[in-house]
């Protein structure tokens, strides 16, 4: 007789003897183990839970992503993570692959192409079974993903790399509700404050401005075109608050740049909406708690992850590249002068 | 004569042929493939990405992974990501390991034990090589690490497992030299808007809001609990305006509280520093683009996160368990009443 697991003189534990031994499938033990795709009940996880202890059951992840041909993640690729419109992204991405039994690997790349490029080797070289990539700045090398055949999806505003999956708003549309609302309180002159790309064509965003000005027979306001950061919308909107012609309401391309922005004013000693009116861009949770809380546009980011989850390791996987376009909506609050 | 790479003959191209076509080292080779850990001048890098090209060199991490019995990622776990306390860890976490050539897996919990577990459970069937916990209201169960013998490193405040190695700051301190700077300003009765724990000592801001009260010789003013979150300090600062003896300055132990609680103030038509001052507790940089800016405890994440990834994967590896106390500083801005 010995104490010692049955499995001691037969080599290494296999998946096998857990489950014999948890009296369960071998499909569950990899639920539990893997923490996914499906849920098991608490007790049937207790016994597996049991099992792996008594036997000393060690999964081996590597010999597992040989056999199967994946490594069961996901790559993210973003400017930057502490963005909270791109920490909303990363969340939202992990839930969604975690759903499916995926992992997520972060990168930041800064705004940096060379950066990006090895983010994005790097991610090929891991073999990860697919990428979400969102830039803010350029259109993201993908060679080395399409050379080692994993999927991609570029969270972009257009379809201009049309052999790829890609989802964004009509950022046009988005900015152009955004102005209207501003015209609709009877601001005759609005500027702008742009976050700068380095896109051949204007950004959405500054169509959108325009458009809902010649909709309502505006003349331009001013614009100041800065990074997509609050340091940029301080910058911004200093400028715009020196401009000869001083704007009674600014529209702001992302949050980040309103939060900025709204510092502009404050330290200038205005109120807003009173003296100068502000909506934005993005929809993120830090403008609902700027003061006073943002008027802005709400991208479906979360919809967008999901979507783009499926697209690379879910239902959608292998469907055709198309350009999806997500709905946007004017959540209104106060720095508008709405009431 | 053939058009074809002479590899088409003889099965899968190594790293060995590639650094053959490139005149590199596979060393080199490597470098370029996985991102690092040393840098390679552009003119080589280019040579070999040239020479992977030609070739049809794909690396197979799954069987790196096997032969090195490492999958060169860390596992990083908080509560949410989207906060940007630990947006800013994940990002810190995620430079410094691919510094050393390690990619980051984020997992969120949302404070919640039963994910917490299910995340730490799949990170050690990953087999990652080490693991970043950041647990906000409890103590992480690290058994699947300790049995997977997966290092992990806490970020906490206190080093009550102490055969972990943990790293964070001295709350008590902190808290006591951001409610002495409230005392300074002349305040008398200074309130708490503190975050909910379930430990079951109260926490270290807590104390050190009280110890900066008995050195001033003041006596205790009002406190309001509740989650860590932007609405919780939006509730807390209702409550404490509503409190019998309204406080004049309120210490809040968190930024994202301080943030809402900023917001009650705000929308009560009270003036921040002139009616009530608030100091806090984080130094993120949403507590800079704040109204007005938030004079806040800093705690050293990036340092923190460093110290973190070296100790688990690299110059520290191996060193025996011990708690780590990195330093704060108050960073002076004016919800305090500087000028």
């Amino acid at each position: 007789m010995t104490t010692q697991p049955a499995s001691a003189s037969r080599g290494p534990v296999t998946r096998k003897d857990v489950a014999r031994y948890a009296g369960v499938s071998t499909a569950v033990v990899s639920y539990v183990v893997n923490g996914g795709p499906k849920k098991v009940a608490p007790a049937t996880e207790a016994k597996v839970q049991d099992a792996i202890r008594v036997l000393g059951y060690r999964p081996n992840a590597a010999a597992r992503a040989l056999k199967l041909g994946s490594s069961e993640t996901i790559g993210l690729v973003v400017p930057d993570n502490t963005n909270p419109f791109y920490s909303l992204l990363a969340h939202a991405v992990e839930d969604a692959a975690a759903e499916l039994g995926y992992a997520l690997l972060l990168t930041n790349s800064a705004g940096n192409l060379a950066k990006e490029r090895r983010n994005i080797r790097n991610l090929a070289a891991r073999q990860v079974d697919g990428v979400v990539l969102a830039s803010v700045v350029f259109e993201p090398d993908l060679v080395d993903l399409e050379s080692a055949e994993i999927p991609s999806v570029l969270l972009s505003h257009s379809d201009s790399q049309a052999e790829v999956t890609s989802m964004g708003v009509d950022l046009v549309e988005g900015a152009r509700i955004a102005v209207e609302h501003l015209a609709s309180h009877g601001h005759k002159n609005i500027g702008l404050a742009m976050g700068t790309t380095t896109g051949d064509e204007a950004d959405g965003r500054e169509q959108g401005w325009l458009k809902a000005l010649a909709d309502a027979g505006l003349p331009e306001g001013p614009i100041a075109r800065s990074a997509f950061t609050r340091e940029g919308g301080y910058a911004a909107g200093k400028r715009l608050l020196a401009s000869a012609q001083r704007p009674s309401a600014i529209f702001a391309s992302s949050d980040l740049q309103a939060v900025g922005l709204l510092r502009a004013l404050h330290e200038a000693g205005l109120s807003v909406p009173g003296d100068i009116a502000v909506t934005s861009f993005d929809g993120s949770v830090e403008a609902e708690y700027s003061w006073p809380p943002l008027t802005t546009v709400e991208q479906p980011v979360r919809e967008m992850a999901e979507a783009a989850v499926r697209a690379l390791v879910g239902a959608d996987r292998g469907e055709p590249p198309r350009h999806r376009v997500f709905p946007t909506r004017l959540l209104v609050r106060q720095s508008c002068g709405c009431p």
